[in-house]
């Protein structure tokens, strides 16, 4: 079947959603922070084998379009620490849904 | 700060998601999927732009992790219609959550 105008209105939603949060490492990166505020380095050693110039250009653009937060505190050596924003905060019911459905119908079991 | 073993599961169980529906165009076939059975050529014209190469390297990650079916009809020309699995519906309240989100915090204004 061809879409209605309300179904190409759904399509649209997704696609601007998805023009903003994209991707395997956006997903891991707001997870992260919907747990908690992480630095730089935390963030790597908790997405174990994402390499810096992904993990930059990933908080970059998420930066970018004001899904995260990045304050810098001056301390020495300087400690830079992300945060979820409103905007990034209100993106927390689509992580519980892909959490539950991961649980669910992942292919490991579940653990624990 | 680093991950509690619970947050741990938290993050394991968005990988396994992640495996198996990735990328932008997975879920735009979903989203499409949700609305109604659909056959190639249908999809291709409601996802402009997907190449024919894109659109059967999808279709088949999705079968082969049974999140679609693939059905064929003895019509004249032969006629292959996708659907929906159990596994794949239970993904619909992801793309509910994503549509929100969209609506609320996409780039375009709504419309309508």
């Amino acid at each position: 079947m061809d879409v209605s105008k309300e179904d190409e209105l759904c399509l649209i939603s997704i696609r601007e959603a998805l023009k903003v949060v994209r991707g395997k490492w956006s997903i891991l990166v707001l997870t992260l922070l919907s747990l908690g505020p992480q630095r730089f380095n935390q963030m790597r050693r908790n997405l174990d084998h994402i390499s810096i110039k992904s993990l930059t250009d990933v908080l970059h653009h998420l930066e970018q379009h004001e899904v995260i937060n990045r304050q810098v505190f001056p301390t020495r050596p300087v400690t830079v620490e992300y945060t979820l924003t409103d905007k990034g905060r209100a993106y927390i019911p689509v992580l519980r849904e892909l959490r539950i459905w991961g649980e669910n119908w992942g292919e490991h079991p579940k653990l624990g």
